[in-house]
């Protein structure tokens, strides 16, 4: 199986997929200034009938390294935002379209308090938790029409950890 | 002063003020059953010019009890979801609305893991962790207008822990 190194997940190297969501940037103060504000770190798309924004949880399995990656997903008619409600990385395994296919994947390894919100029509891993089951708050789109495409790639790929 | 007790956070008690994000409800299976979602857990609320969903980290400071509550706060074209990215638990205090002004306020305790989505327009005091500094995922809205009203309470109120 073709080999997949992790890569630590920045917003410049994340850029072609969507947004990482952390505190990296400067906040504002708010509430008096008992509260930092970070603000708006995330392009919420949502097209199509009905759209709407949905707010759910997200209890995923985890995984051990190395992790095989046999299907990609992506959807069409939303952007879909992962922040993990816990202190663990999870991992974030992305591709450029390649005609309709997922290309070849790039696999972001997050840090602790980083999330993600991936692009609408980006093709991206089913939700890989890491160290233990995870909960995750995700925010996409409800709303008509079919939002989910599954294609399985023709030869597995297998993410290792970069160290 | 007069005093508040908490009380627990539950969806029946919060219902007049908005929806609790947890897991309580039964999950959808998705993801090949590797992934439990919590479907659909908070109304968004998004009116006005421009509206559109925003996702940001507010990183609140924290408080001690007795918490004084003097301000309270309402969005009148938006409503605001808060969800800890910690185990730690926080208070939301609401309250009623009595002549375009809060009414006597609600202080609701949360179980960890719980948040808060705040319906639109709704009397809320500002974020108030607890135990420590903590943060939060934010999704509110974005776009013209001015979504902020804030007033004091003649005489403040002190919220105590309810045992």
């Amino acid at each position: 199986m073709p080999t997949i190194r992790t890569e630590p997940l920045t917003a410049a190297a994340f850029a072609p997929f969507g947004q990482v969501i952390d505190t990296s940037r400067p906040p504002l103060g708010i509430n008096a200034g008992t509260t930092q504000r970070f603000h708006d770190l995330a392009r919420i798309e949502l097209a199509g009938a009905g759209a709407r924004p949905l707010i759910s949880i997200f209890r995923g399995q985890h995984k051990s390294f190395p992790v095989a990656l046999t299907v990609m997903e992506r959807h069409p008619l939303g952007s879909q935002a992962f922040q993990p409600l816990s202190n663990r990385v999870f991992l974030v395994s992305v591709a450029p379209d390649d005609n309709g296919l997922p290309g070849v994947p790039r696999a972001f390894l997050t840090a602790p308090g980083q999330g993600v919100n991936i692009a609408m029509n980006t093709w991206h891993s089913p939700l890989t938790a890491l160290e233990d089951v995870s909960d995750f708050l995700v925010v996409d789109r409800g709303g008509e029409g079919d939002n989910l495409v599954l294609v399985n790639y023709p030869t597995p790929y297998t993410v290792v950890l970069s160290v």
